[in-house]
């Protein structure tokens, strides 16, 4: 089985917490030692994982990356989850399902940012498509301060079939459209959702949006300017995020 | 006076818009051309700005970093803004003032990814501290994607005693809190309004947390997990300009 080295405090200790994956060896640098790295003890003692102890060198070498924080480990590959278990789960759960689908979204930044502010957000599933579109790397864990472990992540081999059998299971699918009329402020995101949010560099792609329910702008009040992928997400995640809310409390 | 290297295509192109920097020459690589950067060269023609062609290597070395995308420009230092003019412009055009306040925002990324939200939902202002905190330079100009160059930055020496005279000055003083019990859905955020960030690490100052007319949280679906500064920010700058909005149009 594929092994991967996760780097960095947040990234190691999710995966501890999640479980989902398979921890073949942890290593903490010999010259780091502070609270943070001794939770991170704690919970592998607990669950009998071997630890090494590593000079800074050594760990770097491993870690490959500058990042490390001290820490790093061996475990098995990002665990990927069918898009049918995701839609399955928040059902039984007694959830409207609130998918993300990512058009290619190649900068792992990006990627990153969206997972951690999903799983803020209770998003149920992100999905990604297999080609040309960042992967959920070691790198786009630490990005994500650790949340990738615990958000489900599907990938699948062709976005607008994806698009057309969500609203076959009843999704509405709303596209995410720089240029679109329609403002996400006028209309209701609290039905079972699939939001669609573009590449960088060219948005959504044309075959996309043309299987959308709806397709939203975000309001600007400059025409100078843009926002950025992860922020224009995060905005409208959480402006679906944001109207469940107020049909619980207001 | 002192002088500093722009770098990459929007932070020159947008200073070149604003007018507000002093351009002393531009580079452009004599290997790379495109449309982009033909858009500069017209521009610079027009204001009859001096262009030299630099070889890759030189241009490189010029602007310091391989972010450049061919293009970089030396220009006076960061214009910033007084205080008193960024409330004065806001209410000699009509509008109640909409402020930023960064306590101690230290990451350059994240202070250039909230100066290009702000500059998207109308911020008037962003004001940040003398000491211990990132500094609007050409890095954080190439992270806002040039909307630094439009934004308004005032620079002050003590953030409890600014938020203290814009309060005499009938802003309401909001800071945003992950431990808040009210969230920002809950309340009106449309009036004159200084929003308060605190510091990647750890918040809001004491201090500057009882100089708040108000705390409040973004919530979380999820307990796991927790928001960006820059995200989080984001989040809250557009539930302010989410209530004006509908304010006009709803």
């Amino acid at each position: 089985m594929k092994a991967e080295i996760l780097y960095g405090f947040h990234p190691v200790y999710e995966a501890l917490r999640a479980g989902r994956r398979i921890f073949h060896e942890i290593y903490i640098s010999k010259r780091t030692s502070n609270k943070r790295l001794e939770r991170i003890r704690l919970t592998a003692d607990r669950k009998k994982l071997p630890i090494k102890e590593l000079s800074p060198a050594k760990l770097q070498a491993i870690a490959g990356n500058a990042a490390h924080q001290g820490i790093a480990a061996s475990v098995n590959a990002y665990p990927l989850v069918e898009l049918g278990d995701i839609l399955k789960s928040a059902l039984s759960d007694g959830r409207l399902p609130f998918l993300l689908l990512l058009d290619h979204i190649v900068d792992p930044h990006n990627l990153g940012a969206i997972i951690r502010t999903a799983l803020c957000a209770g998003v149920d599933g992100v999905i990604i498509p297999k080609d040309r579109a960042a992967y959920p790397s070691p790198a786009v864990c630490k990005i994500s301060s650790g949340a990738l472990e615990h958000m489900c992540v599907a990938q699948v081999n062709n976005m607008v079939r994806c698009g057309k059998s969500l609203k076959e299971r009843d999704l509405w699918i709303v596209g995410l459209d720089a240029n679109a009329p329609q403002p996400i402020y006028g209309a209701s995101l609290t039905g079972a959702l699939g939001l669609v949010i573009g590449g960088e560099e060219k948005g959504l792609r044309p075959l996309v949006r043309k299987k959308c329910d709806y397709l939203m702008s975000i309001p600007q009040r400059a025409t100078l300017g843009s926002l950025n992928a992860s922020v224009a997400a995060a905005i409208a995640i959480y402006e679906s995020y944001r109207q469940r809310w107020a049909n619980e409390h207001l």
